[in-house]
């Protein structure tokens, strides 16, 4: 499918496809039979997102494009005991140079020390380490392993070296059969874009959403390809391309925009550095023109704090009564809720702390509904809040438990709790007489007989359907006694509450009036006493005094008024 | 004030404190004067928040921290032609090496060359410079700068093996004059925070609001600070610390995690590298236990995407009459808002290009209230989307430009837009009878001629008040022509649109019904032709039949639950 992604990939490929500079490597005989006329760029991103342009699926071998690999393995295996042993220096010289001071595991000579460390011959634990990078099963190319075994003599002569300096321990020969076995697994262009995305999401590979390796170790891994991936003079690379990158002598190369996307290139002409001409090409003009220079990038993302808010702009769905109600509104200022997003490290959780205390509330909840990932510098730094913030909501354990504070499953509960605290209102349900129900108001004591003789009594158990979705309305229920809860289900599955409504509420009004169905479920929180009210009363259908009719109407469009005067703040409040 | 991150420097400053090792340099004397035991942390966020531990305020001088300032202004006025002239490689060499290859301008002998493409003697413009990054007015030191001057031997020979290499126009001395001078800059700690704050926003001083620099100067600086900040062995400083820095020899650091924060140190007693002792063991210590590391800093920020939803879950202000309303619900999944959010760079732009094409909608609005920036990577990727985009919000002319499609100022309008274009509802008045109001529904054709003798005619030209804000309202207008528009003034300045309403529609409902004031403005678009129906008549207060009276309010509690009804659709959109 066309996009604009693939329509500016396009266009890429055709400007650097003009550069028909620079030499197949031949030095491997295999190597050379490679088509130089091959190209391929693809793009994935750290949410999953592929783009491909031209010869994406052509299979070749990754070469050095291991080395980043085995390194990101021998980290995991072996943690900070790997540096030491390897060094991480960039050298400035090429990559089969034979020198073991500075060394770095991008080299030859360090990414065969940096294999020893993985032991001889375990290639079945190796093309599962690759393939969880590329997030497919991976093979080795055994033609291609022959003929560099043939021509493996310089890099046998390092690994004797290596351990005439006492710094690998296992055979050299056997140990250079691995480093060359591992060279020759092969990968396509799509496939390197998927390991450079992989490093960019922090070892989560996007696509299959499993981790090939620890944050800890992406960040190693990235650090010496910043400066030593592409045999190329350390500053010169980070300063004109300012991406983490690795090349291959196929004609692989692989960069990296940390957080962000990895681009996977495929092109065998090399230039005398041994870099691929348009994988450099690509980089630069990425680098460039998109302006994916890593400390360009560096724009800021949208705020932590999605979204704040008192309760004087915004109420729990729990329905109250008039006066409890005008003391939210007069009170509301001295709560407040925090919705939060994306992932928190220190410094969002900065931003966040700043944002609390910059709005002083007695009450503060903080909503981590869109937040993924709580980082432990954050949740310490959090954690300091403790005596400013009083609730969380879907928050995770850790951080609620840090924080010392009442953790909710909703927003919406903690708003309806801090309510409570505002203004002392109960949840013990009081039993109402229906003549003193808000929608019988001012109706004369002559009329409420008769009207009783409408009025059909219910009771509902805790649980109980009130009503049901679906359902054509055909009554309204004025409630004495109780906790009724209205939900509505969600597209992706769940439920959640629109309102709670206590004695001397209605339930139905708003689809009865409106002449409609049960958009959601009403359900009993507790033992729940109503009288139901026929809709033919109101619509004048059933015999019923036209003064009290009007008496009854009045005080409905009272409450629903009310209602909507509300629900235009929320409005307003959730716009903003 | 204490908070958490003032209580976490405070923390990391006592551990840090503990370490009294290294020895304050004497090489010039005036800097062995300075008390071993001084002090401080600050960091400042890209927000202009700054926080401070310590000896934050005793000033210092910048000494080698000016390095990275003035290959600023060389850049500025220079442009890539100070990356030839200079050379931007890490020595790995000591700051004071003699050797001229390779070159950065973080050692003194690239750091003198970069001071000689500024001329001689600008110290005015200097200091201007400097201070535009630490956000106030800077002074020399002459003390120290005459100090340095009899100590300079070192330097003036650099200057002179540098013109003798014909690297250098002037005169050396002068020129080594002019470097003493820029080491000789006061600052204090705080500084420090701000300039490293100001790097990492990219060249704009988030104190001040004010652009030291451009962000192309500054990705240059970040780069070779990455490698060549800390007098280093270039691949540990990025493997260790992973944040760009530099150390001056009065004990001064600066370190910059792009995009979030600056951190400043100052801590007099030096390293056998030069580098302030607590200098790096703050760095090492934000690194490791803040996960400030620039490769672990990874994780993903809030989606690009804050919101998206349908004309079928959420409608413009503008109410429809019940068959316009029906055809919206019907065919609205047709029509996609897309609201966007932080700024827009290459890899932002690509997630909403997906989200665009992932959801396909005939009519589609992208809205950029909250978008702050527009790189211009984005807006050529947006560009590709024209054809898929129907109209843009709040969106940056340049954007709407590329994109060739129409512009609205707010989401509102764009989404009325698309509502008559999927209705054909034209804006037309019609001229209604008012016995044909929905007010009036089946009020018998007796009772009707009672009822216009109530019913008071007005007429409001466009632009009238309708009704105003803070009014109490003592009547409903039954609108039989044209347009009337409902505003409410916002906390921040300006006005939102509540509510548009044409012919056969109501105004001031709410407040007559809830027994309160307008919360806004009521204003004509259009001529408009109203009747006008006391709040009495309602209420009974004023004689009317009481069956009539019944209908009327059975018409209005229609009128507003289903009103209502849509509010509540509108909401829980928005809670989403």
């Amino acid at each position: 499918m066309s996009t604009p992604v693939h329509d500016y990939l396009e266009d890429l490929h055709t400007r650097v496809a003009q550069d028909d500079s620079g030499v197949v490597a031949d030095y491997i005989p295999e190597l050379a039979l490679a088509d130089r006329s091959s190209f391929g760029i693809a793009l994935a991103t750290v949410d999953g997102a592929l783009y491909e342009a031209g010869d994406t699926r052509l299979p070749f071998t990754i070469q050095s494009i291991s080395k980043p690999l085995t390194f990101a393995m021998a980290l995991e295996a072996h943690g900070e005991m790997v540096r030491e042993r390897v060094g991480v220096e960039p050298t400035g010289e090429a990559f089969n140079a034979i020198d073991l001071e500075p060394l770095n595991p991008l080299v030859n000579a360090g990414a065969i020390l940096t294999r020893s460390l993985l032991g001889a011959n375990p290639e079945p634990s190796l093309l599962q380490g690759y393939g969880a990078f590329a997030g497919r099963e991976l093979s080795i190319d055994d033609r291609v392993r022959e003929s560099e075994s043939h021509t493996a003599d310089r890099n046998r002569a390092i690994a004797h070296l290596l351990r005439g300096a006492g710094r690998i321990d296992g055979d050299p020969d056997e140990i250079v059969e691995c480093y060359i076995a591992q060279c020759s697994v092969l990968v396509d262009c799509r496939d390197l874009a998927v390991i450079a995305a992989t490093l960019a999401a922090g070892g989560r590979n996007p696509i299959t959403g499993r981790r090939a390796a620890s944050s800890d170790t992406v960040r190693d891994v990235l650090s010496v390809m910043a400066t030593a991936g592409m045999y190329d003079a350390a500053g010169d690379w980070l300063y004109d391309v300012g991406l983490p990158a690795k090349s291959g002598v196929a004609g692989g190369v692989i960069a990296v925009l940390p957080g962000r996307l990895g681009i996977g290139v495929f092109s065998p002409p090399l230039d005398d550095r041994g870099n691929s001409v348009r994988g450099v090409g690509v980089c630069q003009e990425l680098s460039q023109s998109l302006d994916l220079h890593m400390f360009k990038h560096a724009h800021r993302g949208p705020s932590p704090v999605r979204r704040t808010f008192t309760l004087a702009e915004m109420t729990s769905k729990r329905q109250r009564e008039p006066a409890v109600a005008a003391r939210i509104a007069r009170d509301g200022a001295r709560a407040r809720a925090f919705e939060l997003q994306g992932d928190l490290g220190f410094a969002e959780a900065e931003r966040v702390t700043r944002a609390v205390l910059d709005a002083p509330a007695e009450l503060v909840v903080l909503d981590l509904r869109r937040v993924r990932d709580v980082h432990e510098a954050a949740v310490a730094l959090l954690a300091g809040l403790g005596d400013r913030v009083s609730a969380l909501s879907a928050a995770p354990d850790e951080l609620a438990h840090a924080m010392n504070v009442q953790p909710f499953e909703e927003l919406d509960r903690a708003l309806e709790f801090f309510e409570d605290r505002l203004t002392g209102d109960t949840v013990a349900p009081a039993l109402l007489s229906v003549r003193d129900h808000a929608v019988l108001r001012e109706v004369p004591a002559a009329d409420l007989a008769s009207l009783e003789g409408l009025l059909e009594h219910r009771f509902f158990a805790a649980g109980d359907y009130v009503m049901r979705a679906g359902e054509a309305v055909t009554e309204l229920l004025l409630i004495t006694r109780g906790v009724v809860s209205e939900t509505v289900g969600l597209a992706g599955g769940g439920i959640r509450r629109v309102a709670t409504v206590t004695a001397g509420m209605t339930i139905g009004e708003l689809a009865l009036l409106g002449g409609g169905q049960r958009i959601g479920d009403a359900r009993a929180d507790t033992e729940v006493e109503c009288y139901a009210l026929p809709a033919d009363a109101l619509s004048g259908l059933r015999e019923l005094d036209a003064n009290l009719r009007a008496v009854l109407l009045r005080n409905l469009l009272g409450i629903v008024a009310a209602r909507s005067v509300r629900m235009r703040e929320d409005l307003a409040t959730l716009a903003d």
